[in-house]
């Protein structure tokens, strides 16, 4: 009998994107939303490989142990960007009770990562989803401290009346690991209720972090959600608020999200709004279309068309010390196509 | 059923070696062509390890995947060389049609690295091989844009009466992930007829690369080989160009090789001869001769005695602007043993 | 018949340190005792991931291979630290004869640090172990040159009346591949003796280091170690002596450590001292005491109390040159849980 499971899922495919990425010109920050049509990768999913294992110890206590590492196929690189470690995706060992519960140590996924993609069609991709890009990617409504946390204890119960609920804590100390998106301190928890066909999850995180640009920064974020499988179609909404010490800036997400059986895929629909209040308001508006077709169990492939448009609630004109395009509506369409496959 | 293969190669041995290693020394360049013995790795093939697997979804269709990582076993170092990167060696999914061929997305080793090692008899050994040492490593006559180029497409067809044919694209991104030896853009083909002991391939890359300090820079390279198994011994030859704008450098890249089965082994030879016009012509010999012992299908042992002879054709006193022994004939004499064990 | 096994173990836990950590400060070095309550990995062992496979050639031969690679599941990092590498704990290839012993190339674990952790009762744990952290930790009575050898050739003999000899060589190549620990050149041997309850071992190393700020660093290491079983209890004791030239200082490290069954655990004990004679005398003194819980034959809990000592022989005051805490008697006491899952 092995007592180690080796597994992972590679996501690769071409697309034409218009998104704004972040890049620093002059000592200023623009948006750059020029066309590059690529070879790309993790639009869908961050591909990983992992190594885990469950050894029963009594009738009801097991070991379990995960370690999962992200990579990116199109260059052959470790991890998701350069400076990310081997195993960040999820790394721990832990004990698996039926009756009282699960306890992890070591690093985890956020709480509010997992609740970000289970309750949109376009799960856990940087390249379609509003919510995932809305709270994980770009830079002011970005939540701090990672979607995976070092040095935490992680609680899972279980499932009591149809509900569970989770709870994690990362320790006191610093985390510099990790590209600077290291938490210093931070907490969460996760209450879901399932029952048939609805779905519903409530999740809070309170993140302190310790870049030395950011020092005594505390982040609040709360999100609720829910999801009903109608049958012909499913519904899904997240209503996420973020607030930041001591910037001052305030983020509420909202998204909807429909998927419809249509052939042997899915129509799938996800739109995103993201309102930043700080000096200077933005709002962010995702909308992604899509259809996913299943060619086995483990591999499908997936086309988008994605919508993004940001908007400047405060109009400044561009000037030399800030080159970000205040005052211009701007917006960007993407197109792509992806491939993947779980081994 | 398991869907994923954990494999590799482990290659590792001693050695007197008397190579032109190349070194930076006071600004300037200098071949160094002192004599060391050491315990060595990856002579007669780099090692790596890798996960790869593949999935029927109809009689005709299947969905593969494939990982390979360098490493150097002599340090534990992942790798080629320290800035290399994870999965370097290839890395993609695809899709394997019977009919329609194999269409593959990711990073891919070359069509000139493939044809490089099929037909001479030390293979794609960076230690011993003249084809590889003239073609991938070196100075001058190196060939652009690595062994494997990332962000790329790559078609194989299926063997139409003898023929088959590779296409293979990088898109036209930036690619500074690995060590500085990516590429911009670059497109290759391979055409291959084989007939029962004839084998022979045709090979075209255009490479533009991206490194700052070679901006602008494109090299066209290609390659005819052939080889015919007589039973008693096997021939093998190669015949390369390479045309790097806007240096202006030619090199011509001649190999001759032959294996001759031995008792349970084969006796290898491999002379190749690289001419380089340039502002400074240089003529590498390259003699390698050895004996190669299977232990088991999985594990065998080889022994190799290489000559390498450095012509300069110019002939130019060294000075302090030029520490390269401009005008002087230099070679050196390399012997070693290795051991090879695949899993 | 798969032909490579993947396994390691995941060791990570709790506790609350105060443990000598050295800190530059100030151009000076200071002990830093400050008590620390974390999440912390690698202290009953250092986790780690391997592949290793043997094949079958004759009745007497096989071949032999294996890659191991530390990590810290706290953060999901690679290696023990961050400026490790990929496969360091160990990776060879091999022969191994029944009748002859074994040869294998590569990178190997020390005769030292084997001979260390198997005869003490807190194994191989940086963590807990005084024998492991007078002599691979801290820094003046560190061994030099790492707890494997890169570029090493390890020869191991078969069992001869009791007897088992066992010689490694590093070859004399700079390596510089492992966070400025790595060795110039280096041979030690390993004898052993095992009759039933009773074991023994003698190991010596001279190892050659090649850092810059080292040049000419010379250091031969002697252990002399051996452990009783009575099934009550099992008595192990260590007697180790460092000797480093051109700095002249002596180390002298004792240990004496006994496992006690209770219940389906066992009581371990260990005391060590650390004499180092070099400008400034320093006795460092180690008591350890744990009770470790096997849950099944691959996971086990360990509980621990340990108070560490560091005494000064000479009394200096502390000054702006020197920010180490001469003439101060320092201590500290730390307790950890660590949860043990091999895999």
């Amino acid at each position: 009998q092995s007592s180690v499971q080796l597994y992972g899922m590679i996501d690769i495919g071409l697309g034409s994107f218009q998104r704004p990425e972040e890049q620093v010109v002059g000592g200023g920050i623009i948006n750059d939303w020029k066309r590059t049509a690529k070879l790309d990768r993790n639009n869908e999913q961050t591909s990983y490989w992992g190594l885990r294992g469950k050894e029963v110890l009594s009738e009801d206590l097991s070991a379990v142990f995960l370690l999962e590492s992200f990579f990116r196929p199109d260059t052959g690189e470790l991890g998701r960007f350069n400076s990310d470690q081997m195993f960040t995706r999820e790394a721990y060992a832990g004990l698996a009770s039926k009756q009282f519960g699960e306890l992890r140590l070591g690093r985890h996924t956020t709480h509010l990562f997992t609740t970000s993609f289970l309750y949109n069609p376009f799960g856990s991709g940087f390249g379609w989803s509003p919510t995932i890009r809305h709270i994980f990617s770009g830079n002011e409504g970005k939540v701090r401290g990672d979607s995976g946390w070092s040095n935490s204890i992680h609680y899972l119960s279980p499932k009591i009346a149809g509900f569970n609920l989770s709870v994690m804590a990362a320790a006191g100390e610093k985390d510099t690991g990790n590209g600077g998106l290291g938490v210093v301190e931070a907490q969460s928890f996760m209450l879901s209720y399932n029952a048939g066909a609805f779905s519903t999850t409530l999740t809070m995180q309170d993140v302190k972090v310790g870049a030395a640009s950011t020092q005594g920064r505390s982040q609040v974020t709360g999100m609720l959600a829910a999801s009903y499988d109608f049958g012909l179609l499913k519904l899904s909404a997240q209503y996420t608020e973020i607030a930041d010490k001591p910037t001052g800036f305030e983020d509420r997400i909202v998204q909807v999200g429909v998927a419809v059986p249509l052939g042997r895929g899915k129509v799938l629909a996800s739109y995103g709004q993201d309102d930043t209040d700080s000096t200077d308001d933005t709002t962010l508006k995702t909308l992604s279309l899509g259809y996913n077709l299943p060619l086995s169990k483990r591999t499908d492939i997936t086309v988008v068309a994605m919508r993004e448009t940001q908007e400047e609630g405060v109009a400044l004109a561009p000037n030399a010390n800030s080159l970000r395009n205040y005052g211009r509506f701007i917006s960007g369409n993407s197109y792509g196509f992806g491939l993947r496959h779980r081994f």
